[in-house]
């Protein structure tokens, strides 16, 4: 008889637990406590919050997690079995465990008999003592426990009875979730599904026992794997939201997730947290101080963005031509990008929010394509710079029409400001009553002058100081504005300190966010591109807003 | 009776035509031709050249392409089937195809019937016979001819007959390959294997036909797309090796050969070719200006990285235990991090370069440890910088000599220099006879002072030349020494230009690599950090290597 399978999926997210183990990942408490409020407004069901015997930081934290409000998420603890030499009531590792005061506890044990002898260092029998043990002690001490098959998939290839016994006295010892781990990574989607099959057997006719899957990326199946073990039976599904984890990471849950809600039609979230996918994930590796890959599926913010003509034509005729989903399902969006390459068609898509009358055949369409050929020839790319594309598009119209000498359509403007000269200065020991650098700028602003001057932590931010500060004089408006990150990219590796450099600014008033770029061999002087861009695109924006235009809107996205 | 398959794959690597299509990838007709000889180094058998019909620069490398003298590969052109109002013989595009004379044409045409009627606007009929004449024409005019089955997946689950048509069709006309392309990157691994079947029955009998799979990542499945179908089957995998491409990506190649050749045992490539897949993959990415994903599977830095000191210990004890591959085999490198998570067997795995009588229990590794910590916390970090991490051991155990009085037993060295002043000016406009940024230095070597000054096309630039000037008179050696990457990445986005900046510099002599760190407020400052541990580094390798050691061997894997 068929077994008939529970029809949503439970989600454990390990940001913080398998997650902190990727390289360059560490949370402070704060930290922790950020990611999961994060979570819980996603909705997962469980969050892994560490090893409370590891760190005194990962203890401070279980108390502070006991005091949040959260609405979907749980908070669990994670350890490993009972030491070979202690028993589970002596160990204090797992005495840390009940300390945490979790609902559920994880409790990873081995189920590869090769790592019970040659790692662990026991007989396999020993080994299956310790699992025994430790469930059933978590067991009465009021716990739910969540059972790790650490190396099931390994183990079960090559000693399939052994593996499965491991699953077998967790379950009679009492674990209400039976998860099992490709540790190493290195299984194929289609082991996976016939392990878990062979799970799911174990469980058979346990009520409210789940089979879980736990997978690495290591030979770039975790996302498939984690796809079809849910498509075999499991219900259970471990990973971290961003992909973060020890080697090649985890089953990226931004991944994992819209695949098994929108293919396999089975939800892992409450209805409608799905469309913050996209936000959270940036949250949470923010939070972490980890890129989003461009390219990551369904989050990158590349991940609907359409390059080939073709392409980008296909898409304007059916939407489905080119994309697998949606791109609001997730809260992500599409992209065309303005890119020589990507022809006037995408370049005309994205222009028309300031010139509506835009077409790929329009003189306007040629002009931009010939001017990003250029720019994009000497380093400049506008693939992540929204705000200084539309500044551009914004000259060449005006050119344009000086040419032509049309009349203007709107759209153009003429410039707020002109710097006329700057002067920053690092020097290092810094004295007791001066920053180590200072800024020096010189405005003309509608026939005025304004000279100011500023000290900051660094070069970029003096000038920065000092630019808002002659400037403020004629735009109060400009006092909310501040940089919300910014970046930098050799372009061309060989010259090193003497190449090109590409800086990107992220600048926010609060409530918007846009992004500017500018290149030069002097950092400092491809920062002052890509201020005066922050600045004059705001100022545009807060005009267009007062004449029910709404520059800004949107932009956030572009984050 | 079942198929019996070719026991070995034949990889179409497409990252000039299909990864150009990526954000952010610009090929010149000088980095093309570089791609094609790093490809053909790999051992891969066809290198899709891209659209002789598209642009100019494409036209232009197929002629140059004639001339290289390639080893294993061939090059093959890509284009559409003929359009919808003309003869093969009179559509232009078709001519440019035969125009690049290559041995093998690769056309791509639709298989799912949505696409003929709603983005070609052709009837089904009319689709059918481009594919035809298509490829009949190309065959007569000696062509070997790939058909790209667009959008397969997609049209075989929704009408499976019409798919396999468009394939009967192509093969009827003389195909050579039948490519089953998940166009839009949504197909479920299982999906795939049972596509791969339906389309192996079509080609059964017919000796030299090969099915391929060409899969995107747009689910995250790329990898096992391409896996499975093998798996199934087909014996023809297209994807580009460092998985670039429009949107999410094409299958890597780098992840899916040492896949199929090590854990399905069917050869992709000539014998002991695998092994460059590291180096091949890092070039190939090089030219692009992408970064290889850190944890990307088999080739990323930290593919084979270990932070957990469980790990870390298992690995010391039995390779396999937490590694699905001897990271050898793609020639890739085991690390242990050298964070203060990774615990004190990691730092002395680390720091026995130096120090070889170090273990986790000497007082010098709970020194290291409590460093690591405390420059953690404040930024730092050394999993990329391998040259200032041996600084700072060599620092910390001068440090606990002195405290210790013991008898120095080789390994810690005395400051070569010391940095009493710098100043650093940036200004615009320049002068005619001044570069925009002029550095200025004093530095004391051995009781003598020296003052020295240069200008530069940016504060780092200038700053860098001032300091070596300084101290050339006293070091000649470090003439030949160049800074060949430079990195700046912000650590807390929130304060933007007066966030704390975290420096990256490689530096380089020429044969050796190697990379070290630089954290402050003060971008100026975190380079002068990261440059003067570059140079101490420098210094220390040349006299070690007089006393017969080697400091910077092994280094240029750091990159």
């Amino acid at each position: 008889m068929p077994q008939v399978f529970r029809d949503s999926v439970e989600i454990l997210d390990t940001t913080l637990r398998d997650g902190a183990q990727g390289k360059g990942i560490s949370f402070s408490a704060q930290d922790k406590i950020a990611v999961v409020r994060a979570l819980d407004e996603l909705g997962v069901s469980w969050i892994e919050g560490g090893n409370p015997g590891a760190h005194p930081k990962d203890r401070e934290f279980f108390r502070e997690a006991r005091a949040l409000r959260l609405q979907t998420a749980r908070i669990c603890a994670f350890g490993a079995t009972r030491r070979k030499d202690a028993s589970a009531a002596a160990d204090p590792h797992v005495q840390n465990l009940l300390r945490a005061e979790t609902e559920a506890v994880v409790i990873f044990g081995k189920s590869w008999d090769l790592h019970t002898t040659e790692v662990l260092r026991v007989t396999p029998e020993e080994n299956i003592a310790m699992i025994a043990e430790t469930t059933a002690y978590l067991v009465e001490h009021g716990r739910r426990v969540f059972f790790d098959a650490e190396h099931f998939f390994d183990g079960w290839t090559r000693n399939a009875d052994y593996a499965l016994l491991t699953l077998k006295t967790a379950l009679t010892a009492g674990a209400e979730r039976i998860v099992l781990c490709d540790t190493n990574g290195g299984a194929f989607p289609d082991t996976v599904a016939q392990g878990t099959r062979a799970a799911l057997d174990v469980i058979a006719g346990r009520d409210g026992v789940l089979v879980g899957i736990h997978a690495h990326n290591d030979a770039g199946f975790a996302a498939a794997n984690a796809a079809l073990a849910v498509k075999a039976g499991c219900r259970h599904v471990q990973g971290t939201l961003a992909g973060f984890g020890e080697r090649c990471g985890n089953t990226p849950l931004a991944v994992a997730i819209p695949g098994i809600e929108l293919k396999l039609g089975l939800p892992c979230l409450p209805p409608g947290r799905l469309e913050r996918l996209f936000k959270i994930t940036w949250q949470v590796a923010e939070i972490a101080n980890i890129a989003v890959p461009e390219n990551m599926p369904y989050v990158g913010a590349a991940a609907f963005t359409h390059k080939a003509g073709m392409h980008a034509d296909g898409i304007l005729k059916r939407r489905e031509s080119f994309e697998h989903i949606d791109p609001a399902l997730v809260g992500n969006g599409r992209h065309f990008l303005v890119s020589e390459a990507g022809g006037r068609s995408a370049i005309a898509e994205r222009a028309r929010k300031i010139y509506p009358a835009i077409t790929r055949d329009h003189p306007l369409a040629y002009r931009l394509a010939e001017k990003l050929k250029a720019l994009e020839a000497s380093g400049w790319q506008f693939e992540g710079a929204h705000a200084s594309f539309e500044l551009m598009v914004r000259r060449e119209l005006r050119a344009l029409h000086e040419e032509t000498g049309g009349v203007s359509s709107g759209g153009e403007r003429a410039a707020f400001f002109r710097i006329e000269a700057y002067r920053v200065t690092t020097e290092h020991p810094t004295s007791e009553v001066l920053a180590c650098s200072h800024g020096w700028v010189k405005v003309w602003v509608d026939g005025q002058e304004e000279i100011a001057a500023a000290e900051g932590d660094g070069p970029v931010n003096a000038l920065d100081g000092a630019l808002r500060r002659a400037l403020q004089r004629f735009y109060p408006e400009l006092e909310r504005v501040r940089l919300s990150d910014y970046k930098v990219r050799v372009i061309n590796g060989g010259a090193a300190t003497a190449a090109r450099v590409r800086v990107l600014v992220e600048s926010t008033d609060g409530a918007a966010f846009w992004n500017t770029v500018g290149v030069s061999e002097d950092i400092i002087d491809a920062s002052r591109a890509a201020l005066v861009d922050a600045i004059e695109y705001k100022l545009i924006a807060v005009r267009e807003d007062r004449d029910g235009h709404a520059a800004l809107k949107g932009e956030s996205h572009e984050k």
